[in-house]
């Protein structure tokens, strides 16, 4: 289904090694001996293909896919339509991941050091990696194993990163230590000073910013976001993080384990966040905050104060959830009263 | 009036000349055999410039311009200064787009291919294309004819072009086929995965994005916006749409025809906006929602709901614009009673 | 205590030598004869370090920090570790950063033109210029002395540098003059065409934009902020602007001197600030508005009217900070009230 001038795809599978990859059960109509081939949206999929249910707006697009293989939620079986083959998880979106990954297994990078890359001879790069054209490596720095550093990429020098990374197009990197696993994409800038100076009517004078930006392993940082070093700690972003498109993170923040920060949002200087912290898109938390781990935080919600643990907030300043969501449908009435 | 080191000017043009570009009507005073050299600020411009006249905050800075020729409404006439010659149109800022583009008619780039640049062996070139240093063209991808792309961009691998498109300096574009007479800005990114995962506690799962990103004809993205492609879906972006700087368009998102799309504003996945939608800046649209042809979203607004075709809304979370105006009011008496 | 992998360190110093530099009054209990190394955190620092407390927030690290000197304002004093140095100044994080940058003076760049970059040949490159592997000088450019082009920048046909200019990697300039002392950080876009086009069903008409960027001294700009070029005006910023990542600075803004642009916030096309202008995170000003000297405008809020020089305002719409604080509170009481 994936254009093949974009993607490869492997398989095919039968039901039951997807059923094996996905941790979940077969059910419905599945044809005798039937192979999938790749994964498809439900309104573009055919017989041969797998598709997923996990957005119940969906439901009627669902009753009527041609996906011969879709994977589910117990209860949503029975909207299934006639003849179509299930595989019945509690986690739908998880367990075609498995599948969707089954299918198109990130390929390990083909060696290669373009004649037009950029390796500084004081620079450490590790086996297996590709150093597309344009490509710049520093003085000091050292890649490890089977990494892809992408066309006219920028390693600064004495930056360090673990085995298995991507560094997208153009993306930048100075002052920062990083994991492995970690996909880099194209225009991320990470390293730069801080915002760091003490105003006055005299002229703003800059502090220098001294510390580093140390991210974990398994860590996506999307395109064009930008991550300052600390101006003395460092700016940390734990394992697992997940970072989307055009999110600003301040010198000095902390993101712990496996937080999720969707695109526009930003962290200010020395915030505190726990691990799987959620923000939501636009969202801004102002600095020197403490956000507690599992918090939630809603789009474009503003935060001026430190939340709890566990503590869903929206809003701006922001509030908690059901208050923010009260405020809202309070203010409605009164508009509507007064029209 | 356009500085000589950036910019070169076509020209001089007589009024009756002008008047048949612009599809408007001479009025005024204008000097027999006056010729016109370039296009200038209404406060800058001189008696060999044409100005216009849009915004009525600006009506006391034309009453006093020293233009020779200012294209206006025909209302606004009386408020012209004595000597000046006017071109009346009911639409005068089309009726400027259309004399300025007379004076600065966008030049057909040098034909070139910078001996820095990287053409994959595999790529096609159209004819008449500007290849500059430093720029990249991946295997398998196609650029149409008279393309120019700029210094340290980069094309991936399958990419396809149509004619006269402008691909900014070290923008990047992979996953993507995009039309005819598109101008991509420096530092765009588009085809890049989506923000689509699987979360969970045990850490969250990449769900492979299978999608591409299908740009339409004489589009215009803005500088360091960012495009994710499709998950299966694509996503969608429709001819003569008119994005600003920094906006995020997730993925499987489709925009109409002729949408605008002003700066730092986000639209969340699989969102779907109808023809000529109109979206002020700073604001963000959820995922999963339909927003109708015509509709208009005012700046920062944060649209949770699919919004009719035609309806204005503004507001966090966004209401119709009346209502949002009428919230507005009521809390400021409240605030200014208490205070 | 910076790792020298990315930083050196100039010193070691006395305190007396740093009391001077400082501006700052020695007190506390310094040790006979003892230097300092370098800064630190407070949490971190050790007695060679140098450390300081501006926010008291962090009274309690302070009062159980090890760092030999640290930098406080007098009425802090008594809060001090025994037997820790201090340096009393009314103002200590501006003291602190004249400290910090003489352990860390910004070095001259190593000249040097690396054979992989590209300058056109009727450029004019300055005298103890860095142009780094990838960078891009186009025809009729004219960079200053000491200058650092970073790796794959991108200087645009006829742009002017003053001295002492950095421009960061994969940054892009077109359209501009820029004074001396300005840094411009990675992935920054200035001169590219702003958003002015006449909208219409018949399709949107562009409007040639014919103005350029103008840049004072000692300016600093962002990652991946934006600055479009003037329409027929010029995009103006002032000297001595602090501008964060991801800013979005429109068509024809004037920036006076010494504004201050925190991060993810937007100024819409022609607007003009006074001088010393602070604007908070994710903040919107739209267009057409005037800004008045020392005017400030709270993270987040969406300005649709003039404002007042020394005004604060808040919320969107931005109203008096005093009424938007008022109104939340309101706001709050009523949502509590109905819970």
């Amino acid at each position: 289904m994936a254009d093949p001038r974009f993607f490869s795809v492997a398989g095919p599978f039968t039901l039951e090694v997807l059923a094996e990859i996905a941790g979940a059960t077969p059910a419905g109509h599945p044809a005798p001996g039937a192979v999938f081939t790749d994964v498809a949206p439900l309104d573009e999929a055919g017989s041969g293909h797998v598709s997923f249910l996990d957005n119940k707006k969906y439901t009627a697009v669902f009753s009527t896919s041609k996906a011969g293989l879709c994977i589910v939620a117990p209860e949503m079986a029975v909207k299934a339509p006639a003849g179509m083959a299930l595989l019945l998880s509690p986690d739908p979106y998880r367990a075609f991941a498995k599948v969707s990954q089954a299918f198109h297994p990130l390929p390990a990078p083909e060696p290669w050091v373009a004649p037009t890359a950029w390796i500084d001879t004081a620079a450490k790069v590790g086996e297996g990696c590709r150093i597309e054209p344009g490509a710049f490596i520093g003085a000091g720095a050292e890649i490890g194993k089977r990494c892809r550093v992408g066309v006219n990429a920028v390693i600064g020098a004495g930056v360090v990163l673990g085995d298995d990374c991507v560094i997208g197009a153009t993306a930048s990197l100075s002052h920062a230590l990083v994991g492995s696993r970690v996909n880099i994409y194209p225009g991320v800038r990470i390293g730069q000073d801080g915002f760091g100076f003490a105003m006055g009517p005299q002229g703003h004078l800059k502090v220098p910013q001294l510390g580093r930006v140390i991210i974990g392993n398994n860590v996506e940082i999307g395109a064009n976001t930008t991550i300052d070093r600390g101006a003395g700690p460092d700016t940390i972003i734990g394992d697992g993080c997940m970072i989307d498109n055009l999110v600003q993170i301040g010198h000095n923040v902390h993101l712990g384990r496996g937080c999720v920060i969707v695109a526009q949002s930003g962290v200010s200087g020395s915030t505190k966040l726990g691990d799987f912290v959620a923000v939501g898109g636009q969202a801004g938390i102002t600095g020197h905050l403490k956000i507690g781990t599992g918090a939630r935080v809603g789009a474009q919600a503003g935060v001026m104060r430190d939340v709890a643990a566990g503590e869903t907030v929206g809003g701006s300043p922001a509030v908690p959830m059901v208050d923010w969501l009260r405020q809202s449908a309070i203010l409605g009435k009164m508009a509507r009263k007064k029209g």
